[in-house]
């Protein structure tokens, strides 16, 4: 694993934890962890449980005991450590967004074809798309249950940037960030979108904005729980993304990502209408799906809420029994099944880098109309 | 119509509206109001538009051009005024409780039994059976949506004695009220049980309490928004009921009638269970019932909203578009329409005074059982 | 009133009921319906409760006797009729939307300012602010409960569209209806906005589209509940509306107005998202008002449902005890008693046709920005 | 660990990952789990990552290298292991029920308090209780937020008995199972009960009963999955309890324990009301907390949902950022975090074996009342 912030917490309990619950076809050894600095390396990897930390990360990828590469690093360094690891052979999960760039995307995603030849295996870690209700959404939609896809509307929302006052932490420079709402939680909803319907955006217009765009400094050396100063500096990514896209089918889907949505903490909310019914989904409440089926009679219409606990929803048998609630790292556990059973069968595990590459040309799109006045623009 | 308070208002609400949206078999007109002042009543008539304002009850009742008499006083003098309106061969509406006492609703239902004989039809108010939405559960039960009836759980919960320096109105005062929560608003819990499951509460076990028992007294003249004083005297009725129930087909239903649910402003809920499906409603969304379908695919089981307001649902048709909300004083219309309607046809509309002579049997029969350390008594 | 469809009932039971409950500074009598046909304008009367019927609205608008003229004819008539009440001296209460053009809208607006500076009132049908939910959302904004509005979503859902053999009703064909479902349920939408923020909506970029153009023609002669012959006929207005707009302030909004959101039926919702805290508000629920209070401590912070029926909410306390329902009509008995109040004291009431002007010229520029590949374009 | 089922896989996972997520006090190593059967224990200790597998508990309890002995059997065998346990000098962490009698508690807890005289710690697995939502409701109450406990609402709902032809697992056999819904998930909501309101319920009246007495035998060595055979067998456990309880402040608290309540996975709720505020949990939305404040402006009082995910919620900030939700074996890491901490620094860890012996005491006071006709009855 290369990288350990946030998300290599996230990625090391999925490590750790899908052996314990699924019945992986090959076993699973939490070998190397990379970072630049030794020291905080080597406390990374006591606390989440790997047997070596290293601080070269192209070591690593030359040794012939690592079979599989895990990126979690920011999305700057994707590129090279990806399109390295897989012209070493080994298989790669690479945390979203793909790349900061849609070059760099593309030049990973080439990069993975050539390796797919050669049966290596890589994904991009949109893990929300293995969240139990969410894979099963998708399992309705495609067995017909909602009929066709008239309308989607899909939504991320945070309020960390309510308050005006919010520190100006590196999340919100561009250079260290790379994006700001449209590309950290944005992609998640078009990710979604495009996994559900199982088409894609094919043409956006939309507006991309900052909506406070001076924040108070934080002090030298201090992190994201500083004091501020009394000095402001300008915010140089977006905080509220709202745009259209056009799917595959001529469907609209309504799309929004915004961090000024005030009391919504983590609201990653999709709502897919359909000729015979409708998915409604929301991040908050995980464990639930509401399905509305509309062939039943018409006195006994409504949404009605599945707990999507039962032995028969995806991943859920590997679990604890009917009604008992999942959380946020299961999905992570999840994704290292599927990648693993992938790789010992030798087939594409989802969303490819092309996936990845699809989003990243979505985000792009949505920029350049919001650049040229919300025009609609063809994706890449 | 006999009385002005609150359910005066409600029952005018009725008799106005219903001839405006229902297609009725017999002209309504709102004849008289009567009451014991005068002013107050003369007040009344004109407020709620009734043409004429009378004192003595005896007098209208003997009228030739009066053919309904609706009964809104307290219950200390339903008796008296129905016995003598049944006999003198009107047709009687009477708002619930049916009476203060057992002894008081058996002499009401007698005289209701020989009236019937004659064509003269009764009814008691217990409007919340005439929300759509538990006329529509009623049904489903019927119809086997449900299957068997497993368990009941009947609550209806307010909060307005949770302060414990809110005043000791008349609502607190035996001698004045009759009966607290178990009385006012256990008793609806108890009829909506009933009319739900088709099934009667043949045992019962239980406790019933007053949970503040002294409280400020209103100064000298002040009614209900009356400043406190500092002085404080007795609550004489109970506040929180709790009990168990045995019905017809040996199913437990439990309920709770309470003035100390805080946040509750108005909750009437009932919750059945069957061994096909469930029931679930709430006053206070009382445009709602949540239904349960347990032969769904297990991957689909989920309690769905249903929002009753199609064309097809109970009474509804009469009224707005789907999607268009009802109120409290809609069910005193739908009551007025199954009255009219009864009369015209000559059937037995309900709920019957027998069924409201049940309900005080049940009351009484609670109030026993904590009389005797919850020990378990047949109703009546 | 001219005019007695499903508009004509709504605002009759706003007249009947207003006065039952409020105290209004003036007599209301219901005096004359207008209508084309003799004989359903003459049923109308006795069924709304109408003292007259006639059939030519030029000789009721030239009496004497009448003071108030309510008009609730489909869009294309209102600005003839309206502008000649308002020259006839008549205070006047015009369903929305004001006109079908922006052109007539101007006019109306124009004939209502000349006829208030000789103090006759006229007023716009925008019925939902006046749910109590509504209105103290706005109080709620206006005193700052939220802070400032950083951002707003609104939207209005229907799905009676969402079956594709759902039959080509005159409501689908621009020539009768005037609009499509932009025009109808996203100008409630616009205008809750407007209200409840305060602030006008200045610039908007947007997408109109028709997604089922074709449906099955209806039987001559047969109405909505027709049974759909084989053919099909081109649907001529808009199903689905997807819009962005600034406000004055130059926070951004989402709007959308759609008839193909499966399972929803009658969903017009907005939240305000503000520094110190939102506000949601659902039409299916409209009892309720969330709130979120950004300023409570860390641990405490969550969306509160409020159940708008306390005795100092507004309108509330005319009607019934704490938690106790109010439905779809009761907005209309608010509207009669604002504009009654309006007029006996001389004041604008809200919205004013100038209001209602400013919402058609919102909607004419999406409909244009639609039509310029979602270009953004000023607002009148 | 002694015991590898359900539990053993929740307590497994406890001790797996605490220490990944928070700072312990001291390491800890997963070092042996027995077993009666040696081929299955290997495999249990493979797959949940337990160093060694043995057979005879009293050889492991007898080596010095083990310090912490978590017993997961079933309750029958709770008193032998815990006391041997304790006498031996080894912490104990013993699952719910303590035992399945009074007896075999009431030895438990005596041995406990023997132990705890020479610094050795014991307690008892009511996981709930560290639910981030549970602990901070037991917070504000102590805080004084909801004011005085005025009355409690507690049950533990599920459905899986509701099928008549669910078929007679060993679960619903008394000899085996020890005891029904009432012992099982009813003992959760008295231990809840007595956490959050710091009370001990100390009378109690209920009836205990079986809905279904005769279920479909197992066809032989055939297993939970196994086909029900066409003879039918008796339950002889209770599968409903229904009770009232007075806990020490004189307030009532009401309990159902069932598994007929269709629709309802694993609801256990409670809402506690206080003459201040009031509290509302349920187990299906375990990451979410309903807080009502009395003392809001009247206008302004409604149901919080709180998302119990914020930094200063209880537990939170050892996991994930707000908004991402925890799930069921959470707890059991929680559970882990308290007991190595109460060993480390010497202090009493809750529940302790006095607390579990109380609930014993409450559940059998519940059976002999309900055998004596609901009578009241003092615990213990």
């Amino acid at each position: 694993m290369i990288g350990h912030g946030f998300m290599g917490a996230a990625h090391s309990q999925g490590w750790r934890v899908a052996p314990r619950f699924f019945d992986l076809p090959a076993a699973v050894e939490m070998a190397v962890v990379v970072g630049r600095s030794e020291e905080s390396t080597r406390a990374a990897a006591e606390k989440w449980g790997w047997a070596e930390a290293a601080t070269d990360w192209r070591e690593v990828i030359a040794r012939d005991d690592i079979d599989i590469v895990d990126i979690v690093t920011p999305g700057d360094s994707h590129a090279e450590i990806a399109i390295a690891a897989l012209e070493a052979g080994k298989h790669v999960m690479c945390e979203k967004p793909l790349a900061n760039t849609v070059a760099e995307a593309e030049a990973m995603t080439a990069a993975a074809e050539r390796a797919a030849a050669q049966g290596v295996r890589s994904m991009v870690g949109f893990t929300y798309r293995r969240v139990p209700a969410a894979t099963f959404a998708r399992d309705l939609v495609a067995a017909g249950r909602i009929g066709e896809v008239r309308q989607v509307r899909a939504e991320y929302l945070q309020d960390w940037l309510s308050d005006a006052d919010a520190p100006l932490t590196w999340r919100l420079q561009k250079e260290r960030a790379g994006s700001g709402a449209l590309g950290d939680i944005g992609a998640h909803a078009i990710d979604l979108t495009e996994f559900i319907t199982g088409e894609h955006v094919t043409r956006v217009s939309g507006v991309v904005e900052t909506i406070v765009t001076e924040r108070p400094l934080l002090g030298e050396g201090i992190g994201l729980s500083g004091t501020a100063s009394a000095e402001r500096g300008a915010v140089t990514v977006d905080d509220l993304a709202l745009f259209t896209g056009r799917l595959e089918s001529g469907a609209l889907a309504s799309f929004e990502a915004s961090r000024f949505r005030t009391g919504r903490k983590n609201a990653l909310r999709i709502e897919v209408s359909g000729s015979a019914g409708a998915l409604s989904f929301d991040l908050e409440r995980m464990n639930e799906l509401e399905f509305y089926d509309a062939t039943a009679a018409e006195t006994e219409l409504g949404f009605r809420r599945i707990l999507v606990t039962e032995h028969d929803h995806p991943y859920v048998s590997a679990w604890w029994p009917t009604g008992h609630m999942l959380g946020y790292e299961h999905g992570f556990s999840h994704q290292v099944v599927d990648f693993v059973a992938a790789i010992a069968d030798g087939s594409q595990p989802h969303p490819s880098f092309a996936e990845g590459l699809h989003v990243q040309r979505v985000l792009d799109a949505v920029q350049q109309s919001s650049a040229q006045g919300s025009a609609w623009l063809d994706v890449g």
